[in-house]
């Protein structure tokens, strides 16, 4: 490790950040709050970057404690090694701090970039995206989300290292550092996450919360007065104090090394702020809403000892304080893939395993042990038969790690093998464990399976009723924003629930999820179908899916297999010059089976299509799509569930008409009208209304044009 | 008040009411967990509910202290009476005990309703649901709801009281109880709302924690091992607890004085209970997730005196316990009017408003306070143009009690006039304001304004970003299915905010909601529109709206009015023979009319219409439906967001194929191809693909059949 820069250059960084920053947002001039937000966390953020290898005097002559490694251990020129820390920006709306720090610390953001904030097309948009700007490793901005993502993040590091670490093998011991604002701590999904870190005791999770006092309404006096201490305490968290955040380094340092020491509890530092440090309304609700007047920022450029008319100054010095932040990066990779190559000779399985599971590749071979079945099969529900999946092909992914929100029965996640990941501590399982207790936490899953995928390695998969994926919409979109391969178990997912009623029947779920760009809503109809929503939802390393599963039993279906369905739509019954085509999913597509029989039997010629997934369907090629929705007769939709989306596929629509309704299943599909003989007489009426209406039908799919 | 019952009384009503459920859930035989949950709870039921003026004795000879009312004041033959205790059963799946207690104390619920429990279309659905059974105050069953809409009705009461109540004139001073388990105490639903309770300072809220140790997934030592005590300290909560919550009444008893007697801290009382005491497998998993077994029930009635072999007994004695409560309940309605009677005489003025609001009627010439507008005025933000219809209407709409999620600057919907609702102490505001400060909780106030529209008496609007509307999709699925008049003010509806980028620019969030039964949806294009939007929104008292607003500014259009735009759809500008319709909403609608002037003097005769909100379209009737789309030419949709469900009203649709961008807005928009120009050439190539195709265009509002 090199020897580390003197306390002035510390100063110095803390007041470049503290100036680029300003001239970051002013250069932007969108008006968005946040910029002098950014200046009260520098220092701590430098504290946690710089590199500091040996005790040393800050400004006001304190002694900081000796540190032996910087806080953070990554990689500049390579943002994706394994075993680096994660940093995650909760309030992600203070991301030009974290764009101006991965400039200055070399990741691939130069100053060009910096001077293009929130401009189109740019590398730094208004909130920090995954995928999208290099070092960002989960998209934030909606509160809350980033913390649980954090969350998720350090159970990663737990069981990948439970997993794979031996004696003199610390491969995976890496730390997650959140910092997060009052708003994602109102949040409820980080208060779910938070209840739940404190529960597993992750050791490996420093939260620094950014007290500032002040939120958009106001001073946090106005809605936020509980004791945020005292709650984490009740969580079973360490929390530790700064006094000072503005000033005073040493305290600073003196509780990150704490927050490390303390291996079965998370941490969260509670860090006193000034809201605008160095500003001219520092400490004001003013400094919250707006860019920096010009001559503030000059004040604040002389106040730091830079010149008032320049903008985007980084001195030198700067630059080579944080490039010893990149070498020390560098060297520590190297170490590790020396360490990684050591592990490879000594356990060679564990290796081969592990290396594949970085890589993101499935083993070869994984998709043989998919079930297929035949019409004669016993009719299964699809959650059982998604167990059935899940017993199948766990043993050869050790990558899936599977939960449910307090509802592992009804959801059918847990397969027989799995151990709980618990803290061993507890008896009830281990950190090596695939199976999370997640309780009934479904916003707080969802968010944190999000972390899980970020980390590496692991697909995730997360199981509730459908009709609570809603619970979750906020860290479902951000799955899908960002790429995030995780997989909803989401059963009991219509009016076939029965007794539990329309509080719990899903209406809109299905067209929601299938609305929201880049979800695979998968909805099968029996077990082929099932087998193919998870060989896709498999296959799709960037993409989520949802897996609408019944409660009640599904008949295997003539025509169904998993290469047709995998295609996200097929013909399932043909028949040539066809009066009319049902075009159906799920649990209904059986029933849409019993209509075209009926109507076949009487004359009318009747054709049936399964469309489980729209996403999927919708990248077959023209030429396939049209095949299986052909124009010449019309197209009939069935779906217990709003019929809002369907007119894409289909001329007519029959679904439910508003919510549901509470009895046995079977009475509530009658009361609705979605039984086989009425669907039949649906399917009479619309083919004797096109045949009155006397028009040429066309297939709905053939368009002016395409977005 | 009349006599009390001696203690066998109390002990036969309480076993009553455990055999009873028992029978229910037999009966039912759905196999829903919650029979013998509700087993354990019993007690604490029976305490609040029963009467009790004088000290008395209970079985174990412990003295209850003297109580000079009962716990509960409510009138079963008048569930609506106005000043009632509210009760809420926030944990729904345990309604068994509910619908018990309602058929006992002598609401509308016969012996044969609770014997049609969970079957099709009775007053006993698997979960309750307010406006369907007598005397249910808020529907729940979807875990954490009903806790949050408890402090809904907590504020409500609150704020009521210091409005009307006057010296000698108590007239609005009830309490709300909740009940709540483990389920909901994880829901980040909520803890937003306990700690905003907390900040709130809500004295008449007293929350009962069945602290059972036992969740779906088996033990709460599996993912709930937080300190629930400490956590509701932490929010400013008093916190107390029953150790014996099976059997010791007068702990039970002291604790409900105790919490009433605290008036500046909401109180949760932690009942330690054992799951289906009294059954075989008390205290364990197994008792939650099924129906007793026959024997089971049989031992149970026979361990509490009654005959093993009959169902459903109920001993006169306890239908003349809780006749008590009735005849109380009725007694104190009586005496209640009188005040109010002569609160009038004291107070016309105030007398006049309350009766009024508790009616559910809007002030006589409210709406003529709608601000109107000419092409000419300048051009707003459809948030802008919100505030001004606020502004104008609040004076005379006292019911309006507003609040943002730590929004308002952004969302606009704090007036000048109005006070925050605040404890007195805290110098911030009073009781008597209307303006409530959610903080970053989004979720927590959505369930909050249903707690406040429940009690009755209120309109409450709240505010966020349309994109974090989905955040509170749990509660906003209740609105619509109870009927709750909320009406969120979203603002930065798509990708018009520009510099925020994809993670706060809706995507799917408008077909979420349109596909949503009962909520309307409103996506105002201009200051009629938005003024429209409020009137119908205010007029619908059983239907939540929300109103889809912009960030940027929306030109006046020629051809708005409120009384077109009241119509949910409307011709905004006609020609004849047609050889074009563009339909759109909101902020596009300006640029529909960019591109149809551009397309008229070309000679492509184009009209535009605007559809603001599809449920108000949907409830027209067919004749002007079909006038606004009508056959004859294509229709192409436009709007900022996924096409899904525009098919319903449109042959072509442009709008999102995915995520928004980060960038200035125009900038953002021509990206996205939303600009007149753009828009003019896809209408071309729409009209030449529909004359090519050669077959008569017929509307899409032509249909075979209506669902």
């Amino acid at each position: 490790m090199s020897a580390f820069a003197p306390h002035q250059a510390d100063d110095a960084a803390v007041a470049t950040i503290r100036t680029l920053s300003a001239d970051v947002v002013s250069k932007a001039n969108s008006g968005h709050p946040g910029t002098v937000l950014l200046l009260s966390p520098v220092l701590i953020v430098n504290a946690i970057f710089r590199t500091c290898s040996d005790e040393y005097m800050i400004a006001d002559r304190t002694l900081i404690p000796y540190v032996p490694d910087s806080f953070v251990n990554a990689n500049p020129k390579n943002s994706k090694w394994f075993n680096r820390d994660r940093f995650v920006l909760s309030n992600g709306h203070a991301c030009v701090l974290q764009y101006v720090l991965l400039h200055l610390l070399g990741y691939k953001l130069s100053l060009d970039d910096l001077k293009a904030f929130r401009q189109l097309d740019s590398l730094t948009p208004g909130h920090p995206e995954a995928g999208h700007t290099d070092g960002i490793e989960v998209t934030t901005g909606p509160l809350g989300q980033g913390f649980a993502n954090g969350v998720g993040l350090a159970i990663a590091q737990a069981h990948l290292g439970a997993v794979y670490n031996r004696d003199g093998f610390n491969l995976i011991n890496n730390f997650t550092y959140v910092f997060t604002g009052d708003g994602c701590l109102m949040e409820g999904v980080a208060s779910e996450a938070a209840s739940l870190a404190g529960h597993l005791q992750l050791g490996n999770l420093v939260v620094i919360y950014d007290d500032n006092h002040i939120s958009i309404d106001g001073d946090t006096a106005v809605a936020f007065t509980e004791n945020v201490e005292q709650r984490f305490l009740s969580y079973g968290w360490q929390v530790l104090e700064v006094a000072d955040g503005d000033r005073d380094l040493a305290s600073i340092y003196t509780a990150i090394a704490e927050a490390r020491k303390e291996t079965s509890k998370p941490t969260i530092i509670r860090l006193r702020t000034t809201i605008g440090y160095g500003s001219k309304a520092q400490g004001t609700h003013g400094v919250h809403g707006a860019p920096l007047k010009a001559d503030d920022i000059a004040s604040l450029k002389s106040k730091f000892g830079f010149a008032p008319d320049q903008s985007f100054q980084v001195p030198q010095a700067t630059y080579d304080l944080y490039a010893e932040f990149g070498k020390r990066g560098a060297a520590l990779e190297a170490e590790w893939n020396t360490l990684l190559e050591a592990y490879g000779q000594k356990y060679p399985a564990e290796h081969a395993e592990l290396t594949r599971r970085i890589a993101g590749e499935l083993p070869a071979g994984w998709e043989k042990n998919l079930p297929v079945y035949k019409p004669t099969d016993a009719a299964q529900a699809s959650r059982k038969l998604s167990e059935i999946v899940l017993t199948s092909i766990i043993p050869s992914l050790p990558e899936l790690i599977g939960g449910s929100a307090d509802l592992t029965g009804s959801n059918l996640t847990k397969v027989k093998q799995s151990v709980d990941f618990q803290h061993p501590s507890t008896g009830l399982g281990t950190y090596s464990g695939t199976y999370i207790r997640y309780g009934v936490r479904e916003h707080g899953m969802g968010a944190i399976a999000n972390g899980l995928h970020a980390y590496g390695g692991i697909i995730p998969f997360v199981a509730t009723f459908l009709n609570f994926v809603s619970y979750a919409s906020g860290a479902v979109r951000l799955s899908a924003l960002t790429g995030h391969q995780v997989i909803w178990v989401a059963t009991h997912d219509s009016i076939g629930l029965g007794e539990d009623g329309p509080t719990h029947q899903p209406v809109e779920t299905a067209i929601s999820l299938r609305a929201t760009p880049n979800v695979a809503f998968w909805r099968p109809a029996d077990g082929n179908e099932t087998s193919a929503a998870y060989l896709v939802a498999l296959k799709s390393k960037k993409t989520p899916s949802v897996l609408s599963l019944s409660r009640q039993n599904l008949p295997n279906l003539v025509g169904s297999s998993i290469e047709s369905a995998a295609r996200g739509g097929y013909v399932l019954s043909e028949v040539t010059n066809e009066d009319l085509t049902i075009v159906s999913s799920g649990s209904e597509v059986s029933i849409a089976v019993e209509a075209a029989n009926k109507l076949n039997a009487e004359g009318i010629k009747t054709r049936v299509v399964s469309l489980p997934s729209w996403l999927t369907f919708d990248q077959q090629d023209q030429e396939y799509r049209l095949s299986v929705l052909r124009s010449g007769a019309p197209i009939l939709s069935l779906e217990a569930a709003s019929t809002a989306g369907w007119q894409k596929y289909s001329h007519e629509q029959w679904g439910l008409p508003a919510w549901g309704a509470s009895g046995p299943y079977l009475q509530v599909y009658e009361k609705f009208g979605i039984t086989g003989s009425n669907i039949a007489a649906v399917g009479k009426k619309v083919v004797d209304h096109y045949k009155k209406q006397g028009v040429p039908v066309i297939s709905p799919l053939v368009k002016a044009f395409q977005l």
